[in-house]
């Protein structure tokens, strides 16, 4: 009975008994302790926070049977080693970014954020609604995750940048703390991709090292003071239109919860979705005129560069797809929703946006 | 003990020896039946659906022990009367539109939309991280509700015309089916605001005893058939740039619940909150697409409208909140953080948007 091997003491007995009689005895909440491995440091508190908000509803649900212990990137296992560890067991889940596991094959990209592809709000409707979550967990189930939807930054920033780039020409050479997908579409153009952890990127942007970086936001890009030493902020990270986070669970541990505990578990998850992007938006507002204030030099990226990055996305897409048939299947389904959804969008809701930022001014 | 009234047989009494003795066997999940009337009839299953996802989440949360019945608008009550039966305790809680009962109170408002103000993450970011709904909340307490956010329809469109609506001087004797402060809006341009229920707006608009009416978005809009009578769909409904619905509960019944199962309600309510957006838009661009190829005629407002009303709606703000002190609370809340939140969300979100929609296309 595997049910046993995650419960304990009197509880274990009590579930075991209940699972053989079928007696009211069985019904109740089971002790039960999880450990959550974050692909996060604990100073990103907006995406780290989400796992501890998602923890708590689980506890409260419970009267506190049901216990995740949050751990941070490194901790247990570091943040490219999360997906492996809920993969081998040696955690029962974690929250992360898929596209952190491109290594182990670019399909954990889809359900994140891929170059060019899905909002925020579209991320939401492809997963919950549009079959995403169904084509994700067909593949992660290759690796033994289950994934629920855990999290969203909303379109990020196109990150800092020491010198302007005006032309195409001025990708060339650059060196650009950039990673997966859109590190791969940013060599196309002769970017030059770096892998910095978050704690190095400062000085390798002071030392030169690194002529560019890009983190997540205005609200988390703040703390680090990237401003000091690189003041260009360029936008939109076109590589993350709106990142879903994840929670991945061991498929096994998945199937042992009673089933009262597995929709636990997706409502908290789905709450901690819906906060983290909340908090996000509430937090960002005040963060880029902070960063303004301080110096920082807004500048969009060029359409003629916004377009080459679009070309070669895609170009990137085809290429995977034709030896990847689990990515061909993802990534097809994404760009037929995300051309549905932007015909839709640019009615209301981006005209909406678009008076109340331009044409309320005037 | 006011916890016995809504428990049931053997439960209760457990619930109770444990209240007081403080036993395990006050633990685990007493049975506890809820009433629960919708706003909205069946017809809309997406909002009306938003409930009855919120209702499975209890239930399977706590082994079916919790469960709450989901009415149509008019089954219990009607949609107008339910923030009424909810106060008086009729029925333990509500889905709906808070917006209905500005004949109650313009504050009740101030948590579902108000004309030109947020977008529906704006309207999660204030709500859950801005102080929205510890405000709503505080206002709506002297009705004995306690409310949760519990669903969003995204930007809505701005209704049916029988004509085109070019000019100020169009809107001049309309008669439009509009309600609440969008309706009061709309009248010092010279539209005179109708009250026509969902089922009588396409024989009103057929027969023009209606000139124009607003109800929700494409998908919804469709199974009406409004666009056989009124071919000119005008975008956006800049009242309800994002709609949030609320569960409203009475707060005698929600403090008698026990901690676990407010927590449960809290995480499905936020849960339903992302699932209903979600299924919005997964379901609105195959019907937009369906209702231009028979023949919709799409319309934006123009500026001059768009701007008329706009200085309309902050008129009204000013004369309500020179009555209504808890009003001015929540409006000023609402514009200076939607202020706020619109500096950012030009940056990133709304230039990646800006690029999707049209910088691709060239």
């Amino acid at each position: 009975m595997k049910r046993r091997e995650f419960l304990t003491g009197a509880a274990a007995a009590t579930v075991a008994a209940g699972a053989v009689a079928g007696s009211a005895r069985a019904e109740g909440n089971p002790e039960v302790k999880w450990r959550l491995t974050s692909g996060f440091p604990k100073s990103l508190d907006t995406i780290y926070g989400a796992a501890e908000v998602f923890s708590k509803y689980v506890s409260d649900a419970t009267e506190g049977k049901f216990q995740i212990q949050v751990f941070a990137a490194g901790e247990i296992v570091g943040t490219f080693q999360a997906a492996d560890a809920v993969k081998q067991g040696t955690v029962e889940m974690s929250h992360t970014a898929g596209y952190y596991y491109v290594g182990m094959d670019p399909c954990f990209a889809a359900g994140a954020a891929v170059p060019f592809c899905l909002n925020s709000r579209q991320q939401n409707a492809w997963l919950y609604h549009g079959g995403g979550s169904e084509l994700y967990n067909a593949f992660l189930a290759k690796h033994k995750i289950y994934s629920l939807p855990g999290g969203n930054t909303g379109t990020q920033m196109g990150g800092w940048f020491r010198k302007e780039i005006k032309t195409l020409e001025d990708l060339k050479g650059l060196k650009m703390r950039i990673a997966g997908l859109a590190g791969q579409t940013m060599a196309k153009l002769g970017v030059v991709p770096q892998q910095v952890p978050g704690g190095e990127i400062y000085p390798s942007l002071e030392r030169g090292t690194i002529d560019a970086a890009e983190w997540v936001g205005p609200y988390d890009d703040e703390k680090l003071g990237f401003y000091k030493v690189a003041p260009f902020y360029y936008y939109p990270g076109w590589w993350e239109g709106g990142l879903s986070l994840h929670f991945f669970i061991n498929t096994d541990k998945w199937a042992e919860l009673p089933p009262h505990y597995q929709a636990i578990v997706t409502a908290a998850a789905a709450a901690a979705n819906v906060d983290m992007l909340a908090k996000y938006d509430a937090k960002n507002p005040k963060a880029i005129q902070s960063l303004v204030a301080a110096g920082t030099q807004l500048r969009p990226f060029s359409t003629e560069i916004m377009q080459a990055c679009y070309a070669a996305a895609h170009e990137l897409y085809a290429e995977i797809s034709a030896t990847n048939a689990d990515f061909k299947t993802l990534i097809d389904s994404i760009i037929a929703f995300r051309d549905q959804e932007y015909l839709w969008f640019q009615v209301a809701e981006y005209s909406y946006d678009n008076f109340m930022i331009r044409g309320r001014k005037k």
